[in-house]
Formats: C-alpha cells, sequence, structure tokens
C-alpha cells in the first residue's frame, strides 16, 4: 500500500526514488499522484522525508492536486544546462537533475521507476551514474517497490475498484438487453430493417455504453464468435454477422477515466442455443472455474493455482501448458493477474516469476479458458476478485454466467 | 519515412535495432506494425535484411497483421530460461534475448528502443551488455532513428492524419452548434429548465461525439474558462457554468483509434460577446498567430519562428520566455510541436533542444499564445499544418476562426 513507500525503500536500502513520466502511461507516478494528470512529471522522495513532484508551467494546478510540494522544471531550466553542456542533451539533463539532486540533498542509492523509452533511459541513468560520485543508480529487476506496494489494495482503492467493477457490468448487463432484443432468422441475429448486426454494431454500442460511464478503454474489449474466440486476444472482426450456436467470448476490462482503476471481466456465451458439444466445452471451462475458485486460500502461491487449473483441465483431457509450453489449442495461458491502475500486475496467476503468498487486499483475475480455433470455438470464463482479512473471496465482478442468452 | 530505416541504422552504424514494448504506449512499435494492436511485442531488424516480430500465442493473428513474419515467445520460452537461471528473472531474460540474437546472427551495434520501466530498462541492457561480447548495446539520446524517420509523413500518413483532422473539426462543429442552441440569460448559457449548463455538461457531449467518430483521448480536452484559460493545461473545472464574455479555450486533441494518427487544434471565443479589452488580446494572438504562418519556410530551424513568435508578442509589450524563462504569465510556451503517432513530437518551434530544418511532409503545430491567470483570462489559437514539396502550407486544421459565438 501507499502507506508502505518508506519501509519498502528501507527494506531495499534505497535513499531515495525517482518515478519519471506522464501519469497517462507511467502507472507507478499515477498511483503516486491519485488521480492528477501530469506529463512529464519528475517524484523524489527520500529517505530522510524530502518530497517533491516537478511539473511543467502549463500543469502547475494538475501537480498541486496531488498534495506533494511542486516545483516547476523552469525553476531548473534546460535551456541554461543546455548553453553550458553547449547543446549536448544528454549532458544537459545530467546536469540538470544533478542540480535537483543536489538542492535536496540527495545522495546514496537512488532507485528509478517511470516509463521512458528504454534506450535512451539507459543511455541516461548510465551517463547520470557516471557524472555522479554522490549516487549510485539503482534499478530494480523482478518485484519492485511499486509492484510490491500497488499489488496490495488499501480501503480507498477496493471502493474505486468496485466501482469501475460496477460500471463495467452494467455495460454488459445493457449489452447483453441490446442483443436479445433483436430478432433471429436464418440462424443469424437480425436488425429492424433484416440485415444481419455485426460485430462492429455491437462494438459501437459498447463504445457508447463506455463513455456514458466515463470509462476507456486502453485496449479495445474482445468480442470474439466462433473460430476466433479460439485466439485469445483476437478482438473480434467487425464485419462478421452475430451467428447462433457459437461461442461468443465477451471480454471487457476498461478504466475509470477519473480513478485510473480498471475492472476485468469475461463471459462466453451462445446466442439462442448451445449445441451439446459446446455446451460440455463451456461446462468444462466452468467446472474448473468454479473449482479453482473453491481453492483459493490465503497465503498460497499464485503459481499454484496455475498448477491446479492445468491438473483439472488435464484430468478432462485437454492439452494444457503445463505439460507443454508450446502449444496453441487448449489451455494456453496463465489462470489471472492483478488488476489495479494497469489492466496486467502483480500478484499473477502464474508458474512463471514472482511467487507472491495471497494476501488480503490483492486483486485479481480468475479467467481459465479453452482456445481450439481449428474446430471453431473457445471458452473463457473470468471474474476479478479480492480477499479480505479473513479470507474470504469477495468477487468484485457481480454478473451472472448464463451460458445461453435467449432471442426471438 | 518508414522506407528510410535501413538507411538511418546505417547512418547510425547500427547493425541492429530492436523495438519492444506494447503497441498502445510504445509509438514506434505501433509507427512498425501500422496499426496491429501488439503488447509485449519484439521487433527486430538487422542491416543484413532480417526482421521479425515476436508475440504472444494470445496475439499471434493481431502480430500477423503487421506483413512482418511472426515468431511466438514461446519459441523462446522464459520458463526455461528461468530453470537455466535457478529463478532470476533478470538472467533468464538475458538469456532469452541473446538465444533470439543468436538465432538471427545479430552482432555489432544493437539500438534499442520502446517504452519500458526506466530502472528495470536500465538494469536490464547493462546486463545484456555485459553478458554479450558479441553486441554492442546502443541507446540513443537526442533525435533518434525513429524520432528521425517519423518526424516526415508520407502519402498514407498525411491522407490518415487528414482524416483524424476531418473528425476531429466535425467535433468541434458540433460542439459549438449545441452551444449555440442554448439560451442565454443573466450572464450564463442554460439549459431548457433553466439551469446553468456547465463545462461538465459540454464534456460530456464532447466524449459522445468523439467516441461516434472512433476517436480517443489519452489526454483529456482542454475547455478552460476565464483564469482557468490563463493556465494552459488547465482541463477546466466540471462543475463550472458557462458565462458569457470570457474567454473559453477549446483544445482538442485526439487519437483515431484505428490508425493511432492524432489531431490537435485549439480554439479561443467567448459566448455572447467580446469586452473591448479582451477582444483587443484575442486579436493580438491572432495577428501573432497570422504572422508566423506567413513566415514558415521550407528549410528554416524551428526554433526560428519560437523567436519570431516572441518577438512579435515582445512588439506587442507582453513578456516572453525567450526573454525569461521562469515567467509564468504571459507567452510561456512553445510554439508547436510535430503530431504524429505521438501528440508531441519531433519537429519543434522551439528554441530548446535539436534544430530541425522543415521538409516537406512534417506535420506540426503553429499555437501561439497568451495567458494571464490573475487578470481572468487566457488566449491560444492553434492549427495542424504540414508542408508540400513546394513549400505551400497546407492546413489541416479546416475550420474558421470566429472570436464571438453568437447565443440567443
Amino acid at each position: 500500500m501507499k502507506s508502505d513507500l518508506l519501509q519498502l525503500m528501507i527494506e531495499r536500502r534505497l535513499d531515495a526514488i525517482v518515478v519519471y513520466g506522464d501519469t497517462s502511461t507511467s502507472s507507478d507516478l499515477a498511483y503516486l499522484v491519485g488521480g492528477a494528470q501530469v506529463s512529464g512529471g519528475f517524484f523524489l522522495q527520500t529517505l530522510s522525508g524530502a518530497q517533491v513532484l516537478l511539473a511543467s508551467v502549463l500543469e502547475r494546478e494538475n501537480a498541486e492536486t496531488s498534495g506533494y510540494p511542486v516545483r516547476l522544471w523552469h525553476d531548473f531550466p534546460l535551456s541554461r544546462y543546455l548553453e553550458a553542456a553547449a547543446g549536448d542533451v544528454l549532458a544537459a539533463r545530467v546536469a540538470q537533475w544533478r542540480a535537483i539532486f543536489a538542492e535536496y540533498h540527495v545522495t546514496g542509492r537512488v532507485a528509478f521507476y517511470g516509463m521512458h523509452d528504454i534506450g535512451f533511459g539507459w543511455r541516461f541513468l548510465s551517463a547520470l551514474d557516471v557524472a555522479s560520485p554522490e549516487i549510485e543508480v539503482v534499478g530494480e529487476s523482478g518485484e519492485t517497490l511499486f509492484a510490491q506496494a500497488r499489488q496490495t489494495k488499501d480501503a480507498r482503492e477496493i471502493e474505486l475498484l468496485r466501482a469501475t467493477a460496477r460500471a463495467t457490468t452494467a455495460v454488459i448487463a445493457n449489452v447483453f438487453d441490446f442483443l436479445s432484443h433483436h430478432h433471429a432468422r436464418a440462424g443469424l441475429l437480425r436488425k429492424k430493417d433484416g440485415e444481419p448486426l455485426t460485430i462492429g454494431d455491437v462494438k459501437a454500442f459498447i463504445r457508447l455504453e463506455l463513455v456514458k460511464r466515463n470509462l476507456e478503454e486502453p485496449h479495445e474489449n474482445i468480442f470474439s464468435q466462433g473460430r476466433d474466440a479460439g485466439i485469445p486476444h483476437n478482438a473480434g472482426r467487425y464485419d462478421m454477422p452475430l451467428r447462433l450456436g457459437e461461442t461468443i467470448i465477451f471480454d471487457i476490462f476498461p478504466r475509470d477515466r477519473a480513478s485510473g482503476y480498471f475492472h476485468d471481466i469475461t463471459r462466453t456465451f451462445f446466442l439462442g442455443y448451445a449445441p451439446d458439444a459446446l455446451a460440455r466445452r463451456w461446462q468444462d471451462v466452468k467446472s474448473v472455474f468454479d473449482d479453482v475458485m473453491a481453492a483459493i486460500r490465503l497465503g498460497e502461491l499464485g503459481g499454484t493455482y496455475q498448477t491446479l487449473t492445468c491438473d483439472l483441465f488435464a484430468a478432462k483431457g485437454y492439452p494444457t501448458l503445463c505439460q507443454n509450453p508450446q502449444i496453441t489449442s487448449g489451455y494456453i495461458h496463465s489462470l489471472g493477474h492483478g488488476v489495479g491502475l494497469d489492466i496486467h500486475e502483480q500478484p499473477r496467476f502464474s508458474t512463471v516469476g514472482p511467487q507472491i503468498p495471497l494476501q488480503p487486499g490483492h486483486v485479481v483475475t480468475v479467467e481459465p479458458g479453452l482456445y481450439f480455433p481449428q474446430e471453431g470455438w473457445g471458452v473463457r470464463i473470468e471474474d476479478t476478485i479480492t480477499l479480505d482479512e479473513t479470507g474470504q473471496i469477495i468477487n468484485l465482478s457481480d454478473f451472472p454466467y448464463d451460458m445461453v442468452l435467449p432471442v426471438r
């Protein structure tokens, strides 16, 4: 949690942290400033308690809403450092940052966070490291300070996540209502004029529903049908008519524009009817989903549930990536991921990467799925859950799991 | 242009380039793959002609739409390298990337691009550099290969930029129409029920207009009034009623969701009437705008026009950042910036940073402005322009500059 930042710095023997970037892409900076829009921001926190947010004069009021002491970049004007460095941008930036560090008495181990061009970032921090005997540049691999802080949500964050969840499920309800108000004929869902309703029509409806609730989609939702549902991140083909009796994966993961928090939920359903063979596939995924949900406990490692999911699918005769990481059909992804200011964050229900024991305040998706594009189907069922202090699961995705959406 | 990539590699003595990241945040990757949505993508190009786009199995079809040869990450499974590295993520990633480099015979100077956590990126590339005697890690400062390629748009890109421009100006036209269909009473614009129309109401209308045209706003538009218009990046206060006779800055810079290209345009206007003193301010900005537009020529450096703008404002008695970079009132920002797959890119009309001679295919904003929050006003007028082979300005922002929007 945010209140743990100093403790997390101590555990990492850090004397200062710097978070650089734009709140719309650097979620660590967004986490700190809590809703303020800042581009080219620079947050500095020292172990001795100094805090400052540097911002452009154009955004000084945005920056002030963060509650941190604000300084303006033009107090350290790049033009002056460029002049002193005869136009060398790298040297000028290094001199500028060193001036900031000097003013805030930054020495020792300084860790850097925030999104930046990887090549420039590498060159810049290398140059800063060499030019600054008083500091040691630290870059974290593995679980960073912010990944650790952010994976446990505090009560305020849980409320914001709930709000995004409520808005998202309201969108889904309206989409299902929209679909069920169309008529079926000759195996296709049709508009009033008899023309087939397409995935593009549904997407246009979804966009309006999202915007009415101040939700945005950095990545477009998935509304994919039949063989396309068998490719997990196939967003759906706009010109494709909606057909009865096929698997439709509807995976929607929008962000609230004001709070920045995401929600993530998937339903797989059939329009009109489910052919027996596909209904069994759906039931297989639902049964794995239920079994995994029932097994989730505080203190267990994320990989445990990925292994469990693989075992459950394997027992039903499906290939899984636990047996062979190179398969392209079957159960081919990990069980879930943390959700917060990023759509994918820690902790992860995966056997690959850091193994984090489940804690109260973790917010994660549970999303088993099966994919067989060559057989023309895919099924995924996903909710986003959190755990309370007693280990009770609180399901943020409050929406039914109907297999069939009746049509007229 | 994209067709210059190999030539730009040769000029930089690069044997290979790697672009890493997510197309929704790494615009260099988006530039290469041209509209495909890829997260955790890895593009490799060698001087000897090898090209490959690595993608997740979940996104293999998205990746294939790029036209590049696609390989899947699971051909180089991280789990295997993690096992070999006893769980050390950094070492595993280094081994994984080295295996890719070996397969594609990558040696020599390799430059890295794309957005990544700056601290991890620094640590990772440092480790890769040390572990890989066969390659030299290169990070570009100043004008990168992609900044240079992307600053000159080809004919296809100009058409995409035009399309975003047309959709954006259609939104503005509808917003002005929406405003002018409200009635004024007691100095405020009012809804049918007599309640004041607020900036929040206008923003809600703008959001719907944008989504209908498949436009999105990574950064929210600016619709700011009176003293708020005096703070350049103040987005506007939602609860504020629209008042007659005040400066309203409407700056909108959306992105087309399909193509990824931005447009950027600002109008400053008054509802009902412009008080004489403020009308003079508006005319001063418009006159500077017109003079700068008339002066723009192929071959001139960006800083030239920033200096010209400062001189023009100074001649009218306004303070400018050319005289003092630390001012907070007057002309306090640079004249303009490139627009493409990023809202701010090269070339820039600024005296700070790389000085690039204007070329055909450059797409830049021209946006002089004056800001006096303590006097309760701000004015900015902005168009996005390009230059053709003859040096003729083609104004992509085809929209009138009316100072006053009449109300009933």
